[in-house]
């Protein structure tokens, strides 16, 4: 059976605190919290004095509270530390530096080897990264980083236990970076990043369950179940690319035929753009560039890309179907730079696939966006592994810290 | 967000307690509760002390602690109450009652008209079945009823809101069965009453992820996430029957193609027979004798039958593999009386498919198992949703009765 201990329940409320905190437009009060988390007073009252003392929140004035005292309200501190976020890609590596608040500080995206890439490659343009936009920390401590690869992830341990584009088998990824960084180190891969990106800074800030279905050169369903992310037994839950779609279709890199990923990819729908039109100048070019270039064409009407955004959107939309069914969730997100460049003519038919194809139980409480999380989720979700790492800190938030809360205010009322 | 209440760790964790007492073969001690759950020593005292003022646990005897004082060990207590689980199902009502170790004390099936029946026909089916095992409460307090009628039910409000059998729209069946009955009435479907079945007494009782897929004349997956049944935003999550297996294929009663229920359902695998050898004598019955005699002749060897357990394994274990991807649990359950009868061929066979179509990832840390909740799991779910109903019963278990404890004790110290 799963453990709750009263430090997991205190843990989890204590994300519900500050989740509310970072979607709300502006400093919020303690009442505030307490509305939206559902909590007692009395519990945000402590979790706050914890994140006060802890330095993650501040008090930024007070507002007017009819007839009551004024109530205090807070704000992030984005000032009290800083986090890396890396998503490591098939032929680059972004590093990016936050600050508390998880606004973006400093970038920079380095090229990896056009081959088998090493994992000592991976790491040494990781360390790179780091070592570069160290002065951007400006004085900032680094409390941790979320490192995101491709594929199945061993998240305890963190090892890469297997990659879609490199010949790598149980790579001991965290240990390795170990060897070159000091800050404590989050290891996980892109669904499972951009997915708890939605739950941060996207639509998971106002529901709790919500399926994620993210369209890049692989394609995924992340999964939130009652505001946490759903891992399942061995962190590969929401293996939705190989889900069949057409038995018999077309052949998947991953050795079967006819999976989703082998029409709603990028390398799936340049596959239709072929089908349709062998010839097409929207072929001109690597498949990143074929995708932006598909949804220019579509917006001037040029007949294959339309018919390219409809014939994916039909995929999509029917594949998704039976997702939602499953699943049954408030929301369902398309993310995914395949999914912003095809943007509002891929949701909207997509939206009219899933409508005629869905139960109606499924359709009656869900709504369907583009995911609205700011560039780029994956190195923002990696950084928010290492800010949640950092939440869970037993230094900073544990029974030690609350036993010196504890004396503090005995000795401030007995002076 | 969702609510997460003082109140609901409590609940949550006085059912881990109990689902651990019914698990174990024989009396538990309160050591062992907390080893299992994980719940410190502390709280499970507590959550015992509290299942013992309410009657709904007993002492029964010591065991020898090595060193230290004796351990009191813990059983159910059977005769604190009566729970009645119903199933209300397309020809007939099951009424079952059941002591509160989820004994059944007798058991009646009643017919249902051959016809659209109506909402008030099965009322009274209900209401007469509940007052024929009037007299096996055998003086023991009736604490609830739960009832499970096919489709998709909104468990709050008590309404049916949609039947596959009968013209029936949002029914209010639980305002309708309180004007004969007065125990508390909780109403919910098949798949959802199979699932927490299987997790109060099947393969639940070893892991806190399962799927739980159910063979009947509707097909569905029952999804138990983190030990809590997960319904989705309007309790329709698992509806996989619908999910579509082969575009194009057999005409599904939902009126789409290529349902997964179109070629596992006892209409089905009855279709694969008539396709295979449209005047097989398996076919000369009714469908659920056809699915018996089908089992009979695979034992056999006789070639139909045989390849038509070898398809439906085909379908089930290509459909499952999907199914698992997504969910990556620790075990998948074979449910429902078609799988039952067709046993361990289909398991055995289904196994294979899976291991051929699902990914690494998926099968590493899966079990597949056919389920050995004793018949019939859809009435032993709907008690058990009353038993649920009853642990969560505030005058028994809230505030108040915390209260009541607490001054007992005080005034046991100062007496």
């Amino acid at each position: 059976m799963a453990r709750r201990t009263a430090q997991d329940i205190r843990r989890r409320n204590r994300f519900d605190a500050l989740r509310c905190v970072f979607a709300a437009p502006g400093p919020v009060s303690r009442q505030e919290i307490a509305t939206v988390t559902g909590l007692s007073f009395a519990t945000v009252a402590n979790l706050v004095a914890e994140l006060l003392e802890a330095g993650v929140l501040l008090e930024v004035g007070h507002e007017d509270s009819k007839g009551g005292r004024p109530r205090a309200r807070l704000a992030i501190n984005a000032d009290r530390g800083a986090l890396f976020g890396i998503d490591v890609a098939e032929t680059s590596v972004q590093v990016e530096l936050f600050d508390l608040a998880l606004t973006v500080l400093q970038s920079v995206r380095l090229p990896l080897p056009q081959a088998d890439v090493r994992p000592d490659e991976v790491v040494e343009t990781i360390v790179a990264g780091v070592r570069g936009l160290a002065d951007a920390t400006d004085g900032r401590r680094v409390l941790g980083a979320g490192v995101s690869v491709p594929g199945l992830v061993e998240r305890e341990g963190g090892v890469s236990v297997y990659s879609p584009y490199w010949s790598w088998r149980d790579v001991p990824l965290r240990t390795l970076l170990a060897e070159h960084l000091t800050m404590p180190l989050y290891l996980d891969n892109p669904l499972k990043a951009s997915t708890v990106a939605e739950m941060w800074f996207g639509a998971g800030r106002d529901v709790d369950d919500l399926v994620v279905v993210t369209l890049r050169a692989g394609v995924g369903a992340g999964i939130a179940v009652d505001g946490a992310l759903y891992r399942g037994a061995t962190n590969s839950a929401g293996e939705w690319g190989h889900t069949c779609l057409i038995p018999g279709g077309r052949e998947c890199r991953c050795g079967r035929r006819g999976c989703v990923e082998a029409y709603v990819s990028t390398r799936g729908i340049v596959q239709t753009v072929r089908e349709l039109a062998p010839g097409s100048p929207l072929l001109d070019a690597d498949e990143a560039t074929a995708i932006t270039a598909i949804a220019r064409a579509a917006a001037e009407g040029e007949p294959v890309a339309v018919e390219t955004v409809a014939r994916t959107a039909h995929h999509l939309g029917t594949a998704s179907a039976d997702l939602l069914n499953l699943f049954n969730p408030q929301a369902l997100v398309l993310g995914g730079w395949v999914a912003d460049r095809l943007g509002e003519p891929l949701l909207r038919q997509t939206r009219e696939v899933i409508a005629a194809n869905a139960l109606p139980a499924t359709l009656q409480a869900l709504t369907l966006q583009v995911s609205d999380v700011p560039d780029n989720p994956v190195s923002l979700g990696a950084a928010t592994f290492a800010l949640e790492g950092f939440l869970d800190d037993r230094e900073t938030f544990g029974p030690v810290a609350a036993g010196r809360r504890a004396a503090r205010a005995s000795r401030a009322r007995t002076s």
